[in-house]
């Protein structure tokens, strides 16, 4: 009988070119679980993710479904991939959902966090985890910033999209930024997220940290909508996908 | 003036040869920090650490010492050091010591920790610095073999070294066993360690924590004083030197 399969899933992004297969490239998140998936049911079958994650960014909670004939449990299932995918993804999270459930369609909010180490000391071992940076940096004034963000908004200045032919409005339910030892943690809850949304907020947040701009000019970047007045795009290693909300 | 460096080192040991530098290999972290600190002092300057890592070992604590003849202040000292070095070694902390302090000679106790993750589902972040046993362990029968170890003891059965020149003798003053989540953390203290100690007990341990042999068992090993009695040598993946006392 065919089952709608919800599995909730954890990478490590660096080695690979994002979740999206691309022609024949098995080096993205989707082609690992299609050709195991594939292995397993004995004919193809094709995974739907909550979203895109681009190259060499993480995940701790991305939410992915497909439809399988089987008759393995759900548990089968789980240990089956986790026993063929590489370590550097897991599926941590297994359940059969409804035939309405779809993982991109269905989903309500999701979550982003951006670490970015604040030292002139590397952490070690969570270096690929995050993006150093050594300027004094004013999480005040970020804070403060941010605020402006919350709420439906136009982000189209937040978004490295040439060809814009969707809607740019999305809307940013809640941003907290925190500073947790030599780390500023940024986590990002909204709707949706344009192309390159998070980390070209972050990237303009970070400008306003090093006190390069002020916090009222997030309000005239978004109200411009133009890319260019926008800060830079900051590196997808710090970036991961925490939550998908339904 | 010659001053006494003493500094606080963290190193993801995965792509090293260990500590010690071995002929021209510089793949090791002796060599790079002999490296930078020549190019830094213009002549060369050799580096003690309180003790060898093997290759792969991690250390969230090491300690090293090297003499040097600069003006150079102890925070711009840590500061170069951190700007050559690679990403997976940091200097977290430096100081100016007595002329007597010896990293090795002076240490009293060191701390090593062991990371079991205790799953059928990886830690994808964390997958560097474990080692994943998907059996069922039985903490409970770990904790009661560990008390057996704590004391003065000889640990000749519980080393690789082929020909014991030296003392195998070594006090332990601590075995800490405690599950955390899917992880079982194992963290051993004592006056010193013997080649392969930590990983030889941890690969006894998890013996009697998989039931294959009774806790009590830990006693007649060591007496026996020989290898082959005790369990195997686990991955040094798992092993990070946490401190070194003074």
């Amino acid at each position: 009988m065919e089952k709608n399969v919800k599995i909730t899933i954890q990478y490590d992004g660096s080695r690979y070119q994002g979740w999206q297969k691309l022609g024949d490239s098995t080096n993205t998140i989707q082609g690992k679980f299609e050709a195991i998936l594939e292995k397993m049911a004995g004919h193809p079958i094709s995974i739907q993710a909550s979203g895109r994650t681009d190259a060499g960014v993480h995940a701790h909670g991305q939410v992915a479904n497909f439809i399988l004939d089987s008759s393995m449990s759900m548990e089968e299932i789980k240990d089956y991939l986790n026993q063929y995918l590489p370590d550097d993804i897991a599926v941590i999270k297994i359940e059969e959902v409804s035939r309405r459930f779809h993982s991109r369609l269905s989903a309500i909010a999701k979550t982003y966090r951006y670490t970015v180490r604040n030292s002139r000391i590397p952490d070690v071992f969570q270096r690929k985890y995050m993006f150093r940076v050594e300027n004094k940096i004013d999480v005040k004034a970020m804070q403060k910033a941010s605020e402006y963000l919350t709420g439906e908004h136009d982000f189209k200045a937040f978004t490295s999209l040439k060809k814009i032919k969707k809607s740019t409005i999305r809307t940013i339910y809640e941003v907290k930024i925190e500073q947790q030892q030599d780390d500023i943690i940024f986590t990002y809850t909204g709707n949706g997220f344009l192309h390159h949304m998070v980390r070209i907020l972050t990237g303009t947040l970070l400008e306003i940290g090093k006190g390069n701009r002020q916090p009222e000019e997030i309000s005239e970047i978004m109200m411009s909508g133009n890319r260019e007045n926008a800060g830079p795009l900051v590196p997808a290693q710090g970036l991961s996908l925490m939550e998908v909300n339904y």
